[in-house]
Formats: structure tokens, C-alpha cells, sequence
């Protein structure tokens, strides 16, 4: 029976529903609302916002890996999890959505691709506080414990206080330390570069694998994540879900009103 | 023979190789510099800025569709297309990416699930100015002849002038019509509704596949895509590649100065 005095809270992730990431995230923050996993049959990593515009999507209930929380799978993407769970799964709207804890960086220039940030930026889109969280750990074998205090707490402040209207979190955490703190940034600006490793087939064709490395354009930036990453701390980036770049729409309009009588 | 005091110009676009929008966009900018067409095999509407990241890519040049014109194919995401092109077929860097033309509207909410967009965001990422088009109709058959000179110069234009560093642009075009001029404006606030369709298969179980409309938050607003479009506008919106909602840092800053002492 659901407690209606509770925050219905909704988790997914890129990584899928194997990733230990997202059920640490569910055991974070369970004490806080009733607790629903929706998360990806299998991995969505660099998925961005994508959804899956005409193959069916079927939904699985699964026997629950977190005490009290229900756990289901969709065949799509984060995005697809988020709209589906919306439509067809959960019981009534959700407060909250928290994706993650990401198996990897998000800061940066990142967050262009993450499917984490993807289901984040659905959330904010239709007007629920979103944050997604990242650790700066590939491995299905990183240690979540070293965050799980600094993850809750940034967890029930939004429970309580909600976000701005049409901002959404990116919350990066540091590896294998204890954070120093928290910093509210920027993402760092910057590119990835040797992007793809070239290989032979047997037949002797090419074909190509993404590979690469970031390239921090602002290392001395003491107000970008990438910063405070490297110094210990958690970072907090708001993310805006309205992409528009409001401030240029009045040089811009200059220029293409002579377009307009060409 | 490469002709270095021309520009190059690579156009790509999420709905493959095989869609005359991408052609058409080829047929429209050839005589403003040197094009290569590098479009993903299969369509990818819907991609956002998605990677590939664990399977092998492969590029094929397939014959010229267009006077002049280099064909390939890449068989990812249009954000592997533009990251293939720039590391592995382009004789040098691009001065210049278009993505389209669009099957089907970007216009609103739908530059977050974008393809198109997408691959405008990884070239303006990467410090190219970069361009999508869509015209506002799905079909394979879409007339673009209406829109030509539109199309054209708005290219040129950002050939001859660039765009500011950071931003990139977002054009969409009514279907049907000859445009009534160019408009630049930001993106109109709204959401997708009734998102899926739900079937039962031969066995009884129940799939989904993505439908929905699209409801327009700010229908009144005369300074959104949404409105000038209806009116038979091609609208421009200058869309940010770094997503950081800066004005929200420092209101934030203040709770979670708290949340790190915990």
C-alpha cells in the first residue's frame, strides 16, 4: 500500500540494472520515500538523451535487490526508463529522480554524452528535480562507501528544497578518497582528443574503436568541476534543461534579417 | 586535388545516407566550398548526442550522389559520424559542419532528443561552427524546394561570418510553404504527452512504442520557435554547448556549503 505522505522517488542509470552503482544509489536513499529502480535491461553508457523512437519497449518486473525498493527493467534507453516509468510503471508521479551512481566521469564536457545526465535532463524536462550522480570509476567493482555520505545528504536537501525550475543537478564524485566537501561549479571546458584507435579485420578492412583522452582547456579554472574533482571534492554543476543561448539571440538577429530578404 | 583556399564543408544528419534531405543539403552549399557528405548507414533519429562506445565502427565511401560531392558512411550515431570525419576521412580539419536537412521538426523540447542536433553540438565542441536544419515534415517524399534559398543563405552566411565561440544553431523550416522570412528566437518551453502506445503481443504481453504529442507550455510567447514556425517563419535558435545553468551556481552554493559539513 503506498504511503502517500511519502516523496515517490525514482532511480535509473546508463549502466544498466547489473551496474552496483544504481542499487547503491537505492540503499542511499530508501530511508528517504518509497523507492523505485527503473533501470536499463543492459548497458546505455554514452547514450546522451536518446530514446527509442520505433522498436518496442517491454517492461520486467525483477525480484527487489534493495529492501522495500521495487526494481524493473525497460529494453531502451535511460531516457526510455524515465518516460516509460512515467507512463506505465509508476503509481503515481514521482517527486524526484535520481540517476546513477554512474561507474565513471560525467564532468566536463561529458555530460554532453552521458546517458545519465540524458534520464536527468527528461526529469527537469517534465518538471521534476533531477540530479544525476557520477564516481570517478570505471570499474563494476568501484567502492561506493566512501561517498555514501555525502550522496545522501545532497539526496534529502533536494527531497526537502526541491530545484529551480528548469535546473538540473550533476553531481561528480572523487575515487577511492574521502570528499573534502562539496563545490557548486561550472563544467570545465575542454575536448576529447586521439579519439579512435584504428584496427585490421582479418579480411584486412579497417575498422575503427573510440578510445581517447579529455583535454582540460582551463586546468587553473577554480570554478569548473574538473577542478575540484582533482582536489578531492564532490562537484555539483546545475545544468540547464533550455539549451537556447539567449544571449546571442540579439547579435544573431541582426544578421539573418538580411537573410530574410534574400 | 584539394583546393586549400576553399572552405570544407562536411554535412552530416541522423536520418542516413539514404534520406534526400541530406542531398538535398549538399546540392544546396556545393558551390559555397569543398563538401563531403559522411552520414550514418542506418537512420538514428532520436540519438541525441550518442556514441558508440564499445563496438567496432566502420567507414565506406560509397559513389558521389551529388556533383562534387565525397560520399561515406559511418556505422554509428551522427556524433560518431562528425568524431570519424574529423579523425579519419576529412583532409583536414572542417571549417564548417551542417547537419540535415531534417526529416521532421527540431523545433522546442526536441533539440534534447535530436540527432541532428546532436552532431551539431559535437562539432560546435569541438570550435566549428555548426549548423542543423529541419524541415517540419517527416516523410522520405518532402518537398525542400521551398526552402532553398533560405537554406543557402543562411549558410553562406555563417561560412562568410562564423558564429560566436560556444554556440551553435538550430534551424527549422515550415513544410509546405514558401517561408515569409528568417527569424532568430529561443526555444519554446513544452513537453511530449500520452508518450506511448501499449499492444499485446501473440502471447498476451504487453509492449510499448513511443507516440505522443507534442503540447506547446507558452503558445502566446512571440519569441519562440513554436510561434514563428506556425506563422511561416524559418525560425534560428542559438543553442549553447556548455549546458551549465551559471545563474543557478550561486543561489545553490549556500545550501550545499551546509550539505559538506555533514
Amino acid at each position: 500500500m503506498e504511503n502517500l505522505s511519502r516523496k515517490l522517488i525514482l532511480i535509473t542509470n546508463d549502466d544498466s540494472v547489473d551496474a552496483p552503482g544504481i542499487h547503491h544509489l537505492a540503499e542511499c536513499v530508501r530511508s528517504l520515500g518509497d523507492v523505485y529502480v527503473v533501470a536499463p535491461a543492459h548497458p546505455h553508457s554514452g547514450q546522451s538523451a536518446a530514446i527509442t523512437v520505433s522498436s518496442p519497449l517491454r517492461i520486467n518486473e525483477l525480484p527487489p535487490r534493495t529492501e522495500g525498493v521495487r526494481l524493473f527493467t525497460v529494453n531502451g534507453t535511460p531516457v526510455d526508463c524515465v518516460k516509460l516509468a512515467l507512463a506505465a510503471i509508476l503509481p503515481r508521479r514521482p517527486d524526484i529522480i535520481f540517476a546513477g551512481i554512474n561507474h565513471g566521469s560525467n564532468a566536463g564536457v561529458n555530460v554532453t554524452y552521458s546517458g545519465t545526465m540524458g534520464a536527468v535532463l527528461e526529469g527537469c524536462l517534465e518538471g521534476i528535480p533531477s540530479v544525476g550522480f557520477s564516481l570517478l570509476h570505471h570499474s563494476m567493482k568501484a567502492d561506493f562507501t566512501l561517498s555514501t555520505a555525502f550522496v545522501a545528504a545532497i539526496a534529502a536537501e533536494i527531497i526537502e528544497k526541491g530545484l529551480p525550475q528548469g535546473v538540473c543537478l550533476n553531481v561528480n564524485i572523487p575515487a577511492r578518497v574521502l570528499p573534502e566537501g562539496i563545490k557548486v561549479c561550472r563544467a570545465a571546458r575542454g575536448r576529447w582528443t586521439d579519439n579512435y584507435q584504428r584496427y585490421l579485420d582479418p579480411q584486412g578492412i579497417p575498422f575503427y574503436m573510440l578510445s581517447g583522452r579529455f583535454i582540460n582547456d582551463e586546468p587553473d579554472a577554480d570554478d569548473t568541476d574538473e577542478y575540484w574533482l582533482s582536489r578531492r571534492y564532490v562537484t555539483v554543476v546545475p545544468v540547464a534543461a533550455d539549451q537556447t543561448a539567449v544571449a546571442a539571440i540579439k547579435s544573431l538577429a541582426g544578421r539573418f534579417s538580411e537573410c530574410a530578404d534574400s
